[in-house]
């Protein structure tokens, strides 16, 4: 990717850090524009305790000046305002450290596999990164994605679709205001009503419960990725972005996930030309995606998230060491993250199309995308 | 990736090519095993008349000496033979190239963001290129990487698992010698027949049909891939490799796709300890993957591929040269290629598997990465 | 590298192949603007047998048509023609390949430590990929690059600075037809009739000779490559195409190798204002580059060449099976290949400059690109 | 790279910070560790006021567990001390940030280059990043390279072989303590003292001098690095590694810079066979790489750098806003480097040797690369 990226920081441990590179000088940006998905993320119901300890916020530390980007590497903090009960446990020194080997691993997680592939004797030390709290700092880094494509209208959205069982009935034009109202972040207010009850019975029962999230990217320019290589493809971009977040096992592009049902004459969107509007599709089933590149309607990605792994009522597993039969670890947990998921695959959606964005447009500063940008534009047909 | 490989070559060029770099020294190659994958995609009740025309066999130019491996680069070939019609189109040179572009886009393809994206008047220029006929590049490449993936016992293959509306009943152990005999690669033999009906009926109706393939990659050891970076994952890299298969359009990991309707308590799987034979989970809903690596069991991906957008009875399009709706360009086209896809999707398994393998275990030799792999399976308790 | 490539094919296999990934459309495109590189690299007093057996031509396989590059992989073709009596030697299949393994290493070679690394008992298997030959397809792709620069008026050539102990006097301005018509592409007569003489002198001696080239890239934009990550440096990325040339150890950008012994006050070039040509450096000591990136002056490159580590008079080497001092093995070589190393220089050069260039300016295709690019230079002072 | 790291940070911002991904689990790592390079690069004769203001130390955020590595990103952070005169400059909100923009850009730097590239106004934006206050991050993350590699006794260490235009005779044997006992890290007492003397008296001239510095990196193995691509040579990473140190503007690996004028007779080195020991060689003009890989003698690594573009009697210069001919602006400066370059090139060899370690032998845990290594070094002949 040109907009590259590393997160870092252990779930219990001082912050998450993420540095990215490859940001255009000149972009406006703010620890506050940034904190407005940090808090989205950890919001929706469903939520464990942990969500009220926290309240993240992003430290900008390098890269902008100014509230204007320079064009070198952003630095991002986000704060683990728990860590001050942990500093014995994530000790970084030798001394002092409170060790209390977690051996009883948790089904659904890296815990076993992760003791396996590293070595490791203490399941602590894989769940600490393989935690979902390393995606607040995606988040953070999705926010200067969202902030670079919001100069060019580009606007990068997300609704739940499905929690448990309960699927929304979604309207043709979604009211973006509502979604954010709905405590579950989901535009049908039945279905959101029905979604909060399941959720709490799924507490009540000790239980957790997945999910479907649906992000839609408008705005996006035709002719972004390319089916030159496998690699550059924006449909397997999208993908990996998609499903690399954690507990999200399944993502569909457009209505990729139904189409295996459909006829050929029946599925595909009908381009027409429309005098100064240029070509566009009445119908937007391929999810603004053709030949792997991006064709001009929205790009709509669909995040399927399998129930939360960590449960009140421990599942049954196995002791590592002892090699017995045991009920897991519990570590406080959330019953249903969907509502957030969604942001983290804002975040994840804003910046692959950057990055791709960047691809095709190149320019050092924001006037030299913007530039390049919109000479592109003017030069397609109207 | 550690492995890493670029294809070249348009549909109707004389060759695709293929080039391969990080395949250890000592692997043995021949273009006889490269051969039975490229027939299997070609085979497969519902395509049309080119791969009756193709016979697509690799040839391999280098990075092969007496049939091993040397370390090098890996060149294989796939000639197109129907290129001798197609010479005076395709023509390398200025002199003498026959032009009559294309205008008339076709829908679901990358005809139309195509040409704007690379300013191109003649779709042929695009869709040369955005053919699947590519996949047949990735099938060789997926050859070698299965080979030496079968040094190891891991074994990646694919069955159709719907076409159409048709979806098989999946037995609890899947019979591959059934899979290769049914025509459209189905181990439900009622499903089979039925899905040949159905492909039948949309022939007829000059139509085209999608479906679900399913990937299986056995004997994979755990912690593959890595929970460190979103780039890292074998889940997220997966999803990549699978979606970036022209018309898959959404993947799904182990229940993936069914999983945001499940409780937590139902989803995942107990790992177990079996004396002899280590951690082990008697179920295997997560596919294969916890925390983005590898857990040791069955690796189970499921791709859904849109129906075939080029339709005998074309689609209502624009001619983006007058501007005025059309009916699409129609180029020989297949009904349906899910049977197909099934073993293009094997061919990006085995590439991403391979590449993680290589990743985690090193080696310039196929010795050295069986020494350190033998030694960490080894390690692991038993 | 935006602009990617493999290259693949042993020295005495059928051929060479590269695929070059990257290039926008609409490039005119030729095998015969890519044969001329390929005769420079052939010609040039000191070389041995082989430059008379091979004519070196590119064949065009994917990627253009109509001599237009169509924004898809381009693959070129380069036929090893003494492949023929290596046939049996080289075969890629295990019936009927003729053994004699290569025991006796050579030293410079990678001979040994590759048989090392990859567990191999012939250094035959090593020295095919490790030869030199490579670099023939390197040149291929490097004609590419330069036809993409010469559309934006930048130029890539070299001249031969130093054969042997024979330094030449440099003029001010590069004559450059001289350079192509002096025997060993020497823009200095006097010292061109020396390096003929000193290699007649090491061919009579059974002996070789190393050298020095320089490669000067005019036209470059200011702007290219970043400081804002190590390895985004245009230095470093110059220093690493140019060292990645087999036989070149040392590289130096401007005048960096005498650096070193110069006060600050003697070393850096005063930027003034030249109405209508902006600002400018009357001096270029620093090469074209300061901070990392390219400053608007020409970019100046200098390769030091070890000399050659065959030797017909052969070195005293190891026998890797008996362990005994023996001989070299004697591959039939050159005496000099300082003139070529100039030309393989360039091409190496033109793809980091080609690959930064889109980089900084993105572009699909041509003309997106060219608009790009003018834009950029219209904004700057003048 | 396998070790891939992001730095990040202005260099009058409130500190540096770099993430490193790809380090094993179970390294032993602490911050004293860290801090012994850190003083070493702040140190040597020569260096000005800033290096008495700071004294560096990093600090781990992240990826280190009880003095043990996790597997999972290693964040460290280096304060920049100097931050509290600079906040009002330097400030990341628009409101309150003090603006005085230099304009008077400095010769030898990024500083005119910069601005045109990213189409700023003020010299600040470019040399905050620019700077070489950046090295003090690639310091901190090469010394968890220097401790990986310690862990298979490979060394990585450096001297200043010359300053200004006195070169230093070399020992056979490098004395490593009397190099850090030298003000200006030079084995050779006679030259240290020239040197001194050197470095007075540019500063009473307010000039400033550049040198050679070299690295030797010992104990490492045979087989690294990989002749395949030109991407993937040893001696190519080793070279871009070197020349994006800034002001580093050459570098020549073993004798690569003196090897153009000499015979190929006397430049090569002869490989014996030594029972107990196996293949060795009695020289090592190559300096430990032959064909691109790493040959198992030391490898050796000469950096040329130019003297410091900050003089404190300016450059003649230009002002990009009047374009009026100007003396250069100043900032506070050192008056020589070399003997701190030397520090930074043990880390970017490191890093790179790391890397490439890596590459050949995996392993997610020290344990397992161990082995790995281990079983590796038993199979060469002995």
């Amino acid at each position: 990717m040109t907009l590259r990226f590393l997160t870092a920081g252990e779930s219990h441990g001082p912050q998450l850090t993420v540095i990215i590179d490859g940001v255009p000088a000149g972009l406006r940006l703010t620890a506050e524009q940034l904190a407005v998905d940090l808090a989205r993320r950890q919001g929706g119901y469903g939520r464990g305790g942990r969500m009220k300890i926290e309240r993240d916020a992003a430290r900008i530390v390098s890269g902008v000046r100014g509230a204007r980007t320079l064009g070198s590497p952003i630095t991002l903090e986000v704060q683990n305002r728990d860590w001050e009960n942990w500093q014995a446990v994530m000790r970084v020194e030798a001394e002092g450290v409170k060790r209390k080997p977690i051996t009883r691993v948790r089904p659904g997680h890296a815990d076993l596999a992760g003791m396996l592939k590293y070595g490791l004797d203490d399941a602590r030390d894989v769940l600490e990164r393989a935690s979902a709290r390393e995606t607040a700092a995606r988040v953070a880094a999705g926010g200067v994605a969202k902030q670079l494509l919001a100069q060019f209208e580009i606007s990068v959205r997300s609704y739940t679709r499905a929690i448990g069982g309960v699927e929304a009935a979604l309207p043709r034009t979604i009211r973006w205001a509502a979604v954010e109202r709905s405590p579950v972040r989901c535009p049908d207010d039945d279905a959101s009503r029905a979604m909060v009850a399941a959720i709490d019975g799924a507490r009540a029962a000790g239980d957790t419960l997945g999910g479907v999230f649906t992000v839609i990217a408008e705005g996006v320019p035709p002719g972004l990725g390319s089916y030159r290589q496998w690699d550059t493809r924006l449909d397997g971009l999208l993908a990996q972005a998609i499903v690399s977040i954690p507990a999200c096992k399944a993502v569909s592009l457009g209505n990729g996930a139904e189409a295996p049902g459909l006829p050929g004459s029946r599925e595909h969107d009908t381009p027409v030309y429309r005098r100064g509007r240029g070509f566009t599709h009445p119908t937007n089933r391929a999810g603004g995606l053709e030949g792997g590149i991006s064709n001009g309607e929205a790009i709509v990605v669909h995040g399927m998230m399998k129930p939360i792994a960590t449960l009140r009522r421990p599942l049954d597993s196995v002791d590592v060491k002892t090699r017995r039969a045991v009920r897991a670890h519990y570590e406080r947990s959330d019953v249903c993250v969907v509502p957030a998921a969604g942001v983290i695959g804002e975040a994840m959606v804003a910046l692959t199309l950057a990055s791709v964005l960047l691809d095709k447009f190149g320019g050092d500063s924001m006037r030299e995308l913007s530039r390049n940008l919109s000479a592109y534009k003017r030069a397609l047909p109207r």
